[in-house]
């Protein structure tokens, strides 16, 4: 397979077609961007980083019965997606408050939720993704009804994976985003990216940040931590 | 029945206890804010028009099988209520595109909806009343499980009474803000008050404001506007 013309060039990754039908290639790029791309960082390493944390987690998703786009990996900062079209939600899912959420509801940080949350953000950068209900999803012709309630069953089991296998790696999932993507056939299957870009993670034990929010907060290095992340999930994989 | 002690005074009204266990005496005021009460004006009549318009809309709503805190008018700008716990959300109801969804969204101004509507905000004056959605509700201990569900369906039912009987007066209902109370005996009831202030309403043939919006941009008499509002309501009543 051989990658033709781009499609897109995005925050942290380009998206090119291939000369094969139903495929896209993807480039996760050494860039780093924050406050809705306002600050944006060349980071040396972090494509590589996030392609290969990105591929185990998509990885362990799809063997546990997860219908997700990715195809495989062929590069150190390259892989192969199926061809999607992008439902233009963010799909939020949170076991603790932090963030968006923290800042919206004067709650303690990380206080934990009985059952996880989730929101939905429309994904315009017009309008800065603004925070959307299903009501208003559907009135704007983004999902048709009855869509709403499979991203969130969905969204939510992602979230019980994922929470699990960051567990065995000694991180809390805090809260993690997620985009859903149309097959050709109609299916709705997991698409984008999880990486430490996309999702909220917090040692266990010490409560240190392992995630963008370092870069966010200029309180530590990105690459020193996604390549403990990388680490740590594969140290546990060889465990499990 | 007698008032005794001052409850709260809200925006628009003042709240009273009553020598009878139950029961709440309501006043509406002469009195108009805008901008969650960054703006607030005196205005001569407009405790009378509200409630009236509330009295005539909560009487023909309780007609129509909808269960309501309104017990009775006592007196041009007094009315009994039943005394409930009231649910601290918003629950607005929109048919066509204004206020903060056309601003969020950038939609035209008054573009209809294929179906209502239907939104909830957090009533906290601190946290600036936030939009909320329904699994944000639940974390936070605001609803439980499937009360959103009784919420949105209730509101509905509101808005196709509404609806009907405004356009009878020649007005077209845009969206409206309601709030809903537990009785004593945990049953959720219609509360607060229906009035221009909590409804936005156009003329069906020009198009022009006949509530609060008038006040909130300055572009008229807010106690001409209600008082046409008022007498819309009793000629159409009279024709019915």
């Amino acid at each position: 397979m051989e990658k033709t013309t781009l499609i897109k060039e995005g925050k942290a990754k380009r998206l090119y077609n291939t000369d094969e039908e139903g495929y896209v290639w993807v480039e996760y790029m050494d860039q780093a961007t924050a406050f809705n791309g306002k600050r944006k960082d060349h980071i040396v390493g972090k494509g590589v980083l996030n392609n290969n944390i990105d591929t185990l987690l998509f990885t362990m998703l799809a063997d546990n019965g997860i219908h997700t786009d990715f195809v495989k990996k062929i590069s150190d900062n390259e892989q192969i997606n199926k061809e999607v079209t992008i439902i233009p939600l963010e799909t939020v899912v949170r076991n603790a408050a932090s963030g968006s959420f923290q800042r919206k509801f004067a709650t303690p940080y990380l206080q934990k939720f009985d059952k996880p949350v989730v929101e939905f953000f429309y994904k315009s950068d017009e309008l800065d993704d603004p925070f959307i209900n299903t009501n208003q999803a559907i009135a704007l012709g983004i999902i048709k009804p009855g869509e709403s309630e499979k991203l969130q069953e969905f969204a939510l089991k992602i979230n019980t994976l994922l929470k699990a296998r960051f567990e065995k790696a000694g991180l809390e999932l805090v809260d993690f985003k997620v985009e859903f993507g149309k097959t050709a056939d109609g299916e709705i299957i997991l698409a984008d990216e999880i990486s430490p870009d996309s999702c909220r993670l917090v040692d266990l034990k010490t409560r240190e940040s392992f995630d963008k929010d370092v870069f966010r907060k200029q309180t530590g290095d990105l690459v020193t931590v996604y390549q403990e992340v990388l680490d740590r999930l594969n140290n546990s994989q060889e465990e499990a």
